[in-house]
């Protein structure tokens, strides 16, 4: 189904949306007339409802109790709040779990959680299939028709706490699920490498999930569980999905966790994705992290390039602090629009809250909210109150797409759960820190970047970034063959391309997969200690990693100029086909991989679209003719732009020429329009 | 009944306890002889005997052999050593664990613990509690009347190792206490916020522990789960003493773990200190702790609060090194000396030991003793000959209770629970710690401080104060208002009255409960970095904590000179009533205590009893018209006091002066006595 | 059976094992004669064969399958590759697991761990001793008489993973090897000393494996159990081997972990190493170990002391990087020779590594090998073809046994388990750490070291040393006693002697069991903190470690100078009958040891064989009337060196002088033979 806009204003014209997650049921009626009044003052225009509503719209199984549900969504109609209304299939209730123990999730030590928190089920209990599917169908049924409903979430944050499951029912699917992916055992004992270590299986019965053992599992056993694990949630998705989908026409969705690329969890939302009728995000930042709003940026990146570069939806994220980090950190003044004002920037149409009103009891009553616990008369309430009156001015954007990214990343899930494997050459290298290393450097250059598979369609890039991507198909490493030889630019870095899709090593020398393109051939890894760094003759110092070998074709841009490999290729270029492959063999720092790229981006002719201090973000989204350029100053200091258009916030021409205060953000609808991507 | 004095002396005259717990069974009863020879030698009045004798005094179950002890009591009675017996039900023999193998706890995660170390039981096990039972009606029925027994020690350390434990009995027991506190399951729900993730309950039957789960469990389950833990141990504690009561005039305690405020076991002490004839407390020192001697002053004052200020006894502490901590650093010369007069010094009417003889094998060899594994011939009993020589003359101070102290720590156990439960807005943010910092400024600063909870009469104080009380209770609140009402001075911390008894946000401004006497209105909290400092415009830096709200009608002492709220409040001061409501709204340093303390002294006109140099510590007991300054120097340096009296070591008039000796202790009878308190 | 050396050549005449593990069963067929043309070309002349092929040669159960197999060792045969065939019973096929759990080993925690990595099985099972006694029948039958076999290799590396087991056929097991020590329950009573805590046995039937508890378990229980699982295992080798023996008159060996003196395994190799026809070791280097060659140099002493002397295969090390730490350092150039030809130097007559040829799947896939993932053409395989070629040169020195150690160094498994036992007065305080301590600072100084026990005969020994060998026999005082009594000097650390078997104090003043002979009589243990060093009046600082107590016969070296015993004395020296007994009360640095051993070695009069600088390695070998001076050069300057003879490898005499380079390796048959030991 073609997802445009959603219709958040009765005249039908575009709205970004606003809002956020609403939980009537924890409020007496009576606030719920202030929560609807407030709303309006803010300018909300969209709430999700019903997320965590299982336990009480099913009291007891097959029994179901809608009045109250019914009167809030009546409520939030009057008031002209659009509802992204809830499959309530996120946590099931107490009685579910009580009366089906075995629906419970079992850790890889086999102990069987416990309910009293939220989502305690195994994706594969029959039990939960069937419940779900149950309560999915009555509610589809009562509020397909209702006016206040615009879109469907189901479930939440699927596989937050939840997966993997190494239950006996989790056993029996991965069986299967083996059953389908390879036919026979012996293609199973092909692809695991069970030769090794006495491993060899003469049954699918025997195959049991990578539970705790003495020591290292099979490495595909582990991948293919992670493969496994999150198809299997998939299904669940899909089934209430099909449910929904046969009774309404309105867009589907789930709210992703794609957190610095999802980190450790085993969902391929590459996969995902594609079952959406609009991708969704849920983003929080990590209060440790000094440069969180970069990281932030390359999450909405990797979201845009999950959507396919089609305009996506912020879910959730927060208004301050948050409640689940060691110490959380409340959000400084005008963090909170700032932040807002970047996803949307990076192509969300929707800049969504967890929550509407904080809670007062339960885990996640210090999670702050659009109302805080102080209520009306608050800062916070009030900077709320601004964001909204801003993204209101923001109409015209949606459903444009950001452009001007000519540089991608390469990104496959499958590469990110290889390369945190365990009995690697080091813990340090995984796929997720050198791929932020590489944003940042670009960030900070002023670069918009995408992200795509390895087998994506590339033909619409100059560069392509390769961060240790371990694991590369056959396929990936033609398309990046393909991509150079029509003239493009690699930049890969070590351990990439070392394995196989079954994670067998690609023999003969390093880096298998990207050896001809590279004109290198590795010979020996020559990981460094914890805190080691090695000089460079140029790009000035690597850590966690080196190496030794030989350079066939490929021309020698810096040398190890100390440590175990001194005197060996560090970094290189290999003009080929029409196009160049440069090759990385440590870890550069970011300054290091500024001046690598700067060689680069010259070499490919690319600028950013206007020169900026560090951490002044400026992204452009364009659609139909019409160009935006926003731009947030995540810096102390204010900062002059040479944009001509109409600054949308202010409602007025900027004269050729923008001031952004320090802390501030614009959005400027140019005079110029960029072409759209 | 009313509990006055052991009778420790054939003459009837008090007497402070020396001894500790003695094992007769270790050993071959050739050294029995030579036991109580060295104890006469030492000045040993009391002994507890049978701690750990249940698997010798029952072979078999309702088979019982108790000639060894006959024989051991005997000949501790004819060497004039008086016995605090216990009924033996601290660790269930093997055979029971073996024959009873659900009596054993169960963890969080659902592992079963073995047996083989000590106190492997679970207290909601009906085999358990029978077994006890029928245990001490034989050893009260054959000992009540021996005339070596001068008190029953029940049990040892209450939930050391066992509590809280996660069983299926447990969960009986839970839901039976829950049933008894909320009578329906509506009231449940409604106290811990079901309505949040899906929690609701239809059933008493569908409560379960509050086992490991997926991610946070409900926090007012765990609350409720720490309450009824401690309740269920108690009535294990009440069943045992009911029994020995029926038979026997004799005082009954059992030996708490004060340690700072019992650290983070789920035992509530105040509510166990009303069920015993007389508090008695096991101490240790941390060896890693530098104030170790401030911690140990803290504890005792804070025992000595839970006997609401009546004498109360030390019924273990340690010669020298422990054996349970990583690093079990041994006593500096004079230190065990000290620490026994700091006990007595706080209202301790005995100074025992674990243990009187070194072990020879087992678990706890390593632990020090009264007679070390060198014997008789050696520093240490050299040592423990002087101090018993020293307690002998301090008779007259038995009876006696702490005065002086003008100053009052509020500590709620429900409080302190709630602080550290998870999802907060830092984990740096507990009761203890900030509890430590303000006891251990007023130490130095040479006040003597009292401990009660916030619902007590606090009207004999001139201050009061509050740090981390996160919970507190209408009543609390209330009686706090009462107190700065009728014209104290209330010095009340950051995260002090944010929730009611069901952890749920006194909404409206923080702290909801204290806001109006404080004069302030906080609304959003600013927790700091790991290591981060910030800046005040008085009393120095904070850390841990900072927050944003506005003033009502308190005073700004103090502004936030740097940080995320640069220029808000950081300290007030708010008249109200008769009194005056101080507010810190971060972790001072001791300095920066100290400095706003000096404030708060003068306003309440308060003034140590001596002015001396921090750390020596001055404490007075009195009685009737007679008082007692104990003097302990913890410095490197002599000091000199003027105090008029009979120094009782020295056996000798002050004449007004006295020098105690670097490391030294002094007890001096004063010739002008204190009021009682 | 009487072992010489393996028949790895044609003609007869001795040479060095050189080779690895082969896994003919992870390639295809056509790899296998590119392998053993590759094998020639590197010298190879043995290869270890089947040790995880149970999978594949035994379908299921009662089912074989050798062809390829027989066809493996053919080719090898044809090849001239000598085999070590291993018995295959090292881990389990899925199949079996899958038919038989409860063969699946349970962690102390209850956990029963699944399959799909190795040695997934309980030493204890009766199926899995039945399953591996038939399969071991089979293959010796099957293949006793094949030519290329040389050797038998039993299991793998036993008790890496899998022990100590705590499930239900463990404790039946543990209950009857108790029976068979103790007798009665009473003797078990007694060693275990019960009468603490309430732990009193009846019956045997009672008794369980130390499983996790509440607190300290039993630690006389937890000796126990450790020696019971050595044992245990130990039954599993020699079940297998008997088998073996009686069908074949070939050697038969297990490969032991004997790094760092195995470390915290449950193994006692020194009662295993009887029990073998041949010792073998596996040794990998740490690499955050900034002196792993020197620790290599001890394990390989450890070796030859389990030997008793005679020569002993090293099994496996790597050619490089292995896989299994957290980042796998690769090997410096020349770092591989060097390593081999100090286990030569130091009694090994094979230098085997883990593996021949890199695996391409698996967990192991990052692990070196002699030929790597590059392929032949590699600087790896070039290093392995030079080693090879310097072996070859070596085939002399077969059956030669190291000379020249004057030095012992005493080691007990019992003493270092002990060591480790918890509730101890340091965490920090254990027996390897001061072992390596001592060893490092001997091997600075050039001098060769043994390991034996303390009841071992050391009437060759002029230097004694005791690293906190906290447990000690009678017999093993005794013999230490007489060591001295006949002239020996002996050199006791802190927190040696303290216990007897049954880690009971022995009573009176520390260390008892030496006490008399160290003329010393410590009173009591003073710890230090984790990083507390204090001051020596001789021999720079301590650490870890004080003590206070009182010499009786002994005369003080040195005192402490600082710290919580200064004054105190902290190294001392007695003569006693013929000789002496130096006591070091604390942890010295490496140059107090030096400093120390400096004034023993002049007492002892014994001087390296050389003067060379330090971490120049120099040992002899020596044999019938010929000696071999092996010298490898761990520093980055080259060295000269007086060595009279024929240097082996370079083909010509010395002149009496030899210059090994920096980081290189010299073997030189001496002019002038030492006496062989």
């Amino acid at each position: 189904m073609a997802f445009e806009h959603l219709p958040l204003r009765d005249d039908g014209s575009p709205a970004i949306g606003f809002g956020g997650d609403y939980y009537p049921e924890q409020w007496d009626r009576a606030v719920w007339k202030e929560d609807v009044a407030l709303m309006t003052e803010a300018g909300v225009n969209l709430v999700s409802v019903g997320i965590f509503s299982w336990a009480l719209l099913e009291p007891a199984e097959g029994v179901y109790e809608f009045g109250w549900l019914d009167d809030a969504l009546d409520l939030l109609h009057e008031g002209g709040i659009r509802v992204d209304l809830a499959n309530a299939s996120a946590s099931p209730p107490p009685w579910f779990s009580h009366k089906y123990p075995q629906s419970l999730p079992v850790r890889i030590d086999g102990v069987r959680l416990g309910y009293g928190s939220r989502q305690a089920f195994c994706s594969s209990s029959a039990d939960y299939r069937r419940a779900s599917a149950a309560l999915t169908t009555k509610i589809v049924e009562r509020y397909a028709a209702h006016p206040a409903v615009v879109m469907w979430h189901v479930h939440n944050e699927y596989g937050c706490h939840n997966d993997p499951c190494y239950c006996d029912a989790s056993q029996a699917s991965f069986q299967s699920w083996l059953r389908a992916k390879y036919g026979t055992i012996e293609a199973v004992n092909e692809a695991w490498g069970t030769a090794f270590w006495s491993q060899h299986y003469y049954s699918f019965d025997e195959i049991t999930p990578p539970r705790a053992t003495g020591t290292f599992i099979n490495p595909t056993q582990r991948l293919d569980y992670s493969r496994f694990s999150s198809d299997d949630l998939l299904e669940c998705f899909e089934a209430e999905a099909a449910i929904i989908r046969a009774h309404s026409p309105l867009p589907v969705t789930t709210n992703f966790m794609g957190l610095t690329m999802g980190l450790d969890r085993p969902i391929d939302y590459w996969k995902w994705a594609d079952r959406m009728d609009v991708v969704s995000n849920d983003h929080y930042l990590i209060a440790d992290d000094a440069r969180n709003f970069q990281e932030l940026a390359m999450t909405s990146d990797y979201i845009r390039g999950l959507a396919d570069g089609a305009p996506w939806l912020l879910m959730e994220h927060s208004s301050s602090a948050v409640n689940w980090q060691p110490r959380n950190i409340a959000k400084k003044p005008g963090e909170m629009i700032r932040n807002s004002l970047q996803h949307v920037a990076r192509g969300a149409d929707a800049a969504l809250f967890f929550q509407w009103r904080a809670a007062r009891a339960g885990s996640e009553k210090f999670h702050s909210a659009l109302l805080p616990h102080a209520g009306r008369d608050s800062t916070l309430f009030r900077d709320v109150v601004k964001l909204g009156a801003y993204l209101g001015k923001l109409g015209e954007v949606v459903g444009s797409r950001v452009v001007g990214a000519d540089i991608v990343i390469i990104n496959d899930t499958d590469a990110r759960w290889a390369s945190e494997l365990d009995a690697h050459p080091s813990i340090d290298v995984t796929t997720v820190p050198e791929t932020r290393l590489w944003h940042d450097a670009l960030y900070r250059g002023g670069y918009t970047t995408d992200f795509r598979r390895a087998t994506d369609d590339l033909s619409g890039y100059r560069v392509a970034i390769v961060p240790v991507q371990y694991l590369m198909t056959d396929a990936g490493a033609a398309n990046l063959r393909g991509f150079v030889e029509s003239g493009g630019t690699l930049v890969a870095t070590y351990f990439s391309g070392i394995v196989n899709e079954n994670d067998h090593i690609r023999l003969g020398g390093y880096p298998g997969a990207l050896s001809e393109v590279l004109g290198i051939r590795i010979e020996e890894f020559f990981p460094l200690l914890q805190s080691e760094t090695i000089a460079l003759s140029e790009f000035g110092a690597g850590s966690k990693w080196s190496e030794r070998g030989t350079v066939s074709s490929a021309r020698v841009l810096a040398e190890y100029a100390s440590g175990p490999v001194q005197g060996s290729a560090a970094v290189t270029r290999n003009a080929f086909g029409k196009g160049s492959a440069y090759y990385v063999g440590t870890s550069l720092t970011t300054g290091g991989v500024s001046a690598l790229f700067a060689q680069v981006a010259a070499e490919a002719s690319i600028t950013p679209f206007v020169s900026v201090p560090q951490d002044v973000e400026v992204v452009l989204r364009s659609n139909a003719g019409t160009s935006w350029a926003f731009v947030i100053n995540h810096t102390s200091e204010d900062v002059a732009l040479s944009l001509d258009g109409v600054d949308l916030l202010a409602g007025s021409p900027t004269g050729g020429s923008l001031t952004v205060d320090a802390g501030g953000v614009a959005v400027v609808r140019l005079s110029t329009p960029i072409g759209d991507s």
